[in-house]
């Protein structure tokens, strides 16, 4: 077994940090049932979180530590984390799965916070959680995501070296694109060598690779491969989330096969060149809203479909704030982000390109390897 | 771009089999929030989902093709896929993240079915779900869980031939694990090796791979690897749901590293037998009750903390059914499904063992290489 990721006092802080604004918002309990939170407080990490069977649940009081209720199958590894008690069930279970458990642990609470707002979802059956009101009808439920993310929003000396560690790992295998992509090879054949690549680097695991590839652009940035194959002068994007010990990087890379066109040449650089003013706009006290504007400013109205210029990253491939025009969230030193500007080349042809960056005071720290201003050909 | 994974007349029939539970049921609409069940009507596949920014939604109406209402950044992936009708907004939004497409599209719907009960998730806010809920007040909100549960438990001739695929890929590359794993080896080192092994091989992705290794067994199933080394007299279990096209195997295989030790030797002996008696007993018409009996009768008592004896799988690393002594789902031929008894060794010692089946007129098909009655030795 792994054991925790991060020191004891490191789960330490986040919850006195938590405690004090359940204190502040008059909370008398939080209760999560997505993994970020769970591992966040508790450093309870595993990919079991893939199986939808079983619901998991973790409760924070205003004082004392974290209680987990949760299928017995996890009680062994939940003993290395960081919690005081842990209530199991055998779980699947036919009609009661954790809901009774729960509710004994949440009665003695009048106002119990909630992840119910942006960027959220209910990890538990909608039938039981309502059930769960029910059985609950003293207690109010209160939404609380904007308290808990931002917190998470501004990540520890710890976190920002996990994070830095893989985009070192990621930068470093798109350094070897040269050898691992090449004309006539397929989409398919190419992500793979890719992964491959990040694995041998160091990546402990590749949950988010997608990308495209095109004649001077490519049609949207969320595809898987397919068995396409690279010709000259296609622009070919990987955009990954490759993870450490549960940490993201978030970026993405473009190369031209044998040749690249005028047009993707200069979108490219203007595209660099929108990075490079976020990067100069990108100080504590700046806005979100201004880092989106500054980059707009430069790639025009043609910003594409993304719908942001940039997000958080950490225990989540995105996380809050969103570098987006209604975004007020000024930046803090700690706070890790993605810059990422988009453009549309032609008809049903965008670009983008990506780097993660830590605020810190003064200049913002680079934890990728920076995309170079001319687009690459191999 | 992929394309959709299966031709045109699987989408088809997924759709007119759900048209067709729907009127039984008198439902005018089905509601579908997450990944699995947008997957299964549309074929649209994208990791994107490992973003948990933008809420992605699904209707189905009782005629007609499906509907989709999605963030833009998804329209010209979605287009490829089959849908009907494509309504977009550009999310993240400041103030409705598609609640008032979603609205208007369900509000001619008096009885819309929706997954709310077990193994299922509301993969949007709470809050934005109970707005909906608020605008739709003339429409009822139904548990449709069993009635789609029930249909993606029989799988498609398409959609065993890949499961089958990947099952193969997985059976090879734990055929490698002589070359693979040693003594000395951390399991973080052995973990990836095996993972390098299985994209080598044709995995597409590695969504899971959990494990443990022990002297004589292993304390839990459900571990990421640590940088504990690989001793002899341990027994290495490596647990792996890889996919191909986004469909799952999900089986294990136990290694003894230099030696065996008796108790070790029997427990797998034991494992290997109740897997032959589940095979013996999975026909069309038997539960999975049975399944889990015959199981149960062989291992004893000491089925340690997984709660079930295998369960369905697919699109998912886990899906209904269940075998365990509560379901008494009927075996029909074409469901595919794990067996996967576990045994307590001694103290804070089990082990599994999984292989994966589909259910045949007559006797199943094993889509894993069976596992040997003896306890490997590398």
């Amino acid at each position: 077994m792994a054991g925790p990721d991060f020191p004891h006092a490191e789960y330490e802080n986040r919850l006195e940090t938590m405690q004090t604004a359940m204190h502040e918002a008059g909370l008398d309990a939080l209760f999560f049932t997505c993994e970020a939170e769970m591992r966040y407080f508790t450093g309870f990490r595993t990919q079991f979180w893939q199986s939808p069977t079983r619901p998991w649940f973790l409760i924070l009081r205003r004082s004392g530590m974290p209680v987990a209720i949760i299928p017995e199958i996890g009680a062994e590894l939940m003993r290395s984390a960081f919690v005081g008690e842990i209530r199991t069930w055998a779980s699947p279970h036919p009609d009661d799965d954790g809901r009774t458990l729960l509710a004994d642990a949440l009665r003695p609470h009048a106002r119990i916070g909630m992840m119910m707002g942006r960027e959220t979802a209910l990890r538990m059956p909608l039938a039981d959680f309502e059930g769960l009101r029910a059985d609950l009808a003293g207690s109010e439920f209160i939404d609380a995501t904007a308290m808990v993310q931002r917190q998470r929003m501004v990540k520890s000396g710890a976190e920002i070296a996990l994070i830095g560690e893989i985009c070192s790992i990621a930068s470093k295998s798109f350094g070897a694109a040269p050898e691992l992509f090449r004309e006539g090879q397929t989409l398919s054949e190419a992500f793979r060598a890719f992964k491959i690549e990040l694995l041998k680097n160091g990546a402990e695991h590749v949950p988010y690779l997608v990308g495209g590839a095109g004649q001077g652009g490519y049609g949207d940035v969320i595809s898987p491969p397919g068995e396409d194959r690279l010709e000259a002068g296609d622009v070919l994007m990987l955009d990954t989330g490759a993870t450490l010990r549960g940490y993201f990087c978030d970026f993405d890379r473009n190369f031209a096969i044998g040749h690249a066109s005028p047009d993707a040449v200069r979108a490219h650089d203007t595209l660099w060149r929108a990075t490079e003013a976020a990067l100069a706009a990108a100080r504590p006290g700046s806005t979100c809203r201004d880092l989106f504007e500054v980059m707009a400013a430069i790639v025009g109205d043609n910003g594409g479909d993304v719908g942001r210029y940039g997000h958080g990253i950490g225990m989540q491939l995105t996380e809050p704030p969103s570098l987006v025009g209604f975004d007020d969230t000024v930046l803090q030193p700690g706070m890790v982000i993605t810059l990422e500007p988009g453009i549309r080349i032609g008809p049903g042809k965008i670009m983008v390109q990506e780097e993660n960056i830590v605020i810190r005071d003064g200049e913002p720290e680079l934890l990728t390897r920076r995309a170079p201003r001319d687009l690459p050909v191999i």
